[in-house]
């Protein structure tokens, strides 16, 4: 049971953008943006992203649910993202995205952590000043989701498969579409 | 100077606003309902928790951008600001505000740290659950804009007479007016 009377038995976040619509609304426009708006990150690595820094967070419900987006638009689908998540430092990504991913892990202890020689690297894997800035923010924006589910002890899915249900309806719709009770 | 070429000089999280609108667009907004909009916490108190949760995060640029902010919308001024940002639990704000603090202080740390308790003590000192779940999400949110800040290695102002002169413009025209070059 969730800390404060949501009105409603919605698990994860959704029942929180139910609750309160005035943030619900820039929060899924954000997530929208960084998660599947135009940018040379394929949306599986964005996710990929999003699922890593969850996990590193311990936030059960957004790990297993952009877990499981991100497995559904990565090529190398739920192994990949298992491999990565239990260790980025030798699972099958690009070198890019290690790079970025390893600035990801940084950001999520601290954006003081983030060193020039972190960025470097990632520019000399290819990355650019545009993705290394969403990697950052994405890195930074789910420090904010993943308090925001755990800070008020939200419920998780009576089934996990409802994390591959919501991947597809993610996948499809976006985070624009308001969730409904 | 900032870990990516943003185009732009100007400190804080204005620079990073300036290069990404299509990501200031939420973030803005996000500020403006969450510090600004209708709410039973004044601004002030608002404020106040975006700048202790910074604090906590060792922000320099938001600490004291929001300190300033809040010091020009709290009765007591800076000097509370400052005794709060100090220590919080012998602060002079209403034992409201000190629970609520608290919960925001636990947030900072990880979301997974709030208890039933910590609620439960801030609902006995009056908070309405409208106030604890908005003091959960501004806590959550400075979490991802102290990282943003920080992780992108953005300039600090050259004269610490700025954050005044910025609060003096958050003050009277939100968060949602995008920052200018």
């Amino acid at each position: 049971m969730a800390h404060i009377d949501l009105g409603n038995e919605v698990p994860g976040i959704r029942g929180l953008l139910i609750y309160r619509p005035e943030t619900a609304e820039p929060l899924g426009e954000l997530a929208e943006v960084l998660l599947r708006g135009d940018n040379s990150l394929s949306r599986g690595e964005r996710e990929l992203i999003a699922a890593y820094v969850s996990r590193l967070n311990e936030c059960v419900y957004c790990a297993s649910s952009h877990s499981a987006t991100a497995a559904a638009q990565l090529p190398g689908g739920g192994p990949t993202v298992q491999q990565t998540l239990a260790d980025a430092g030798t699972a099958p990504v690009t070198e890019k995205m290690r790079a970025l991913l390893n600035i990801a892990g940084l950001v999520q202890v601290s954006g003081r952590m983030v060193t020039a020689d972190a960025v470097a690297n990632a520019r000399a894997a290819g990355a650019t000043d545009l993705e290394i800035h969403d990697t950052v923010l994405i890195a930074a924006a789910f420090c904010m989701y993943n308090r925001y589910v755990d800070g008020l002890g939200t419920a998780l899915p009576d089934d996990p498969a409802e994390y591959a249900s919501g991947a597809q309806l993610l996948v499809e719709h976006g985070y624009r579409t308001p969730p409904s009770p």
